[in-house]
């Protein structure tokens, strides 16, 4: 079991990920590739203290490269749901299930508002993991909504096993895809369907699916883990990171304004030393 | 008038003049001399990301560098005392008086704990600079109590124009003075006098003074701005580093645990960019 899950991998993950690995906790982050980092783009980064002018990709780069040298394992999976189990959490890994003693969410802005009827009809057609739950849809139609590049793979897996595959990228410069998969460049307006998945609704026209992937960098917080509180649609959180719910602490943009590097990394800091004082404490209660 | 007045030059202060600056506002550190800092002297850093096993004091100087890369205005001056007037505060810095917009107060922790008699006779017998409170002790005789080698300036001054300096340092190593400067190694236990300092209590002596000197790098945080809340001896803050005093700000370690270099610098990031929304919110009332 791990001692801390860590959600994300931008700077308040990787933060937090040096810290728990110092004070000698199992940990493992869940994250995207550092290039789709919002940091990683930026031209010129000035303000965060000790890296005088450089760029995005340098700052990520040498907070990856800290992290690799203190051997934090990273994995480039999607976490897409965390249970509370009592005394730790399940986290749904791609299907795969990880128990962990405590949580850090550090899984940036989840700036995708959700589609009308993507909550309901979750699990009822909707699908955020194509790997998961792609064989469900056999050579049925199903819509594809990705929100980046990282989203065409699922495209080629599920023109492989399913009759059609309509899909919406909402990114420029897609790639190109089998004939049984057509590109609408168009605007997903809400999902409909009576006890399933009936049909996405695009701004321009309407699909008739049996299913809706919806692949985005980060999965929507308030689906990611049920009973969350949040405040100004950022996750509420104390002066230590603590969130409302025991063993999950949250840093970085999730937690809200200002969206910078150093905070996210202060933040990270903050909740691992946290977590790690929880687990000290849990340890002497055993 | 100073845009944002920034109380200490460790990480917290450090960073949050940086971003002050990126934001054009007219900032200035009052602080001590880098060496001071706790950081300074740690033998080896791992937890600040993209700074992978550097010594404290490279990472203190690069801190420092990158602040006056940015030509950030540092001031080896000690702020007394703060007072709220009204729209802006007014700075004692060693008796030089410098109005400023807001306060970000980056302190550390004051570890002295306050002697009795300390506070009810500050101003009447018991002084926190040498410099300014010196020239009403001519010919008297006084005591000084020193946490550092930077108070030992303090003490050949005051030799110089008092009668004679009993000098309590609290530290080891220290240097040698003039005829008149006689060398406890004592611990002081508490200040007495009926309206004004009549003596210093010693755990084995007592000492008839008509002043003393208490000499420290810091200035205890509930003498230096009256008013502010604190919680469990920390400064007490909200997520937005927001004190209980419009425009006053706090970050890094005076705001209470964890003491981490990471949280000071991102705590302080949140600070500077929070006293930039306050200045444009009043530039707009105005």
């Amino acid at each position: 079991m791990l001692d801390i899950a860590i959600i994300g991998s931008g700077p308040a993950g990787l933060s937090a990920a040096i810290n728990g690995v110092i004070r000698n906790k199992k940990v493992k982050i869940f994250g995207n590739d550092i290039s789709t980092s919002y940091l990683y783009k930026a031209e010129r980064v000035d303000n965060y203290l000790g890296m005088f002018g450089v760029t995005g990709r340098e700052m990520m780069e040498s907070f990856y490269s800290h992290a690799k040298e203190m051997n934090v394992e990273i994995e480039n999976k999607k976490v897409l749901e965390i249970f509370p189990m009592g005394d730790f959490y399940m986290l749904n890994v791609e299907n795969e299930f990880i128990e962990a003693k405590t949580v850090i969410l550090a899984n940036g802005i989840t700036k995708a508002n959700t589609l009308p009827g993507e909550e309901v009809l979750l699990g009822r057609g909707v699908s955020y993991c194509a790997t998961c739950d792609g064989p469900l849809y056999r050579e049925k139609t199903v819509a594809l909504i990705g929100d980046s590049k990282h989203a065409e793979e699922d495209v080629n897996y599920l023109s492989e096993i399913c009759e059609k595959v309509y899909y919406i990228p909402l990114y420029k410069d897609f790639g190109t895809f089998g004939e049984n998969v057509a590109i609408l460049a168009d605007r997903p307006k809400s999902i409909a369907g009576e006890n399933f998945v009936e049909k996405l609704v695009l701004k321009d026209s309407e699909l008739e699916v049996s299913g809706v992937f919806i692949i985005k960098e980060s999965i929507p917080t308030t689906q990611l883990l049920k009973g969350l509180e949040f405040e100004d649609k950022a996750i509420k959180v104390n002066n230590f990171m603590e969130t409302n719910m025991p063993g999950v602490y949250a840093a970085g943009d999730c937690t809200g304004r200002p969206y910078q590097a150093a905070k996210a990394v202060g933040q990270g800091t903050t909740a691992a030393l946290q977590a790690v004082s929880y687990l000290h404490a849990k340890e002497k209660e055993a």
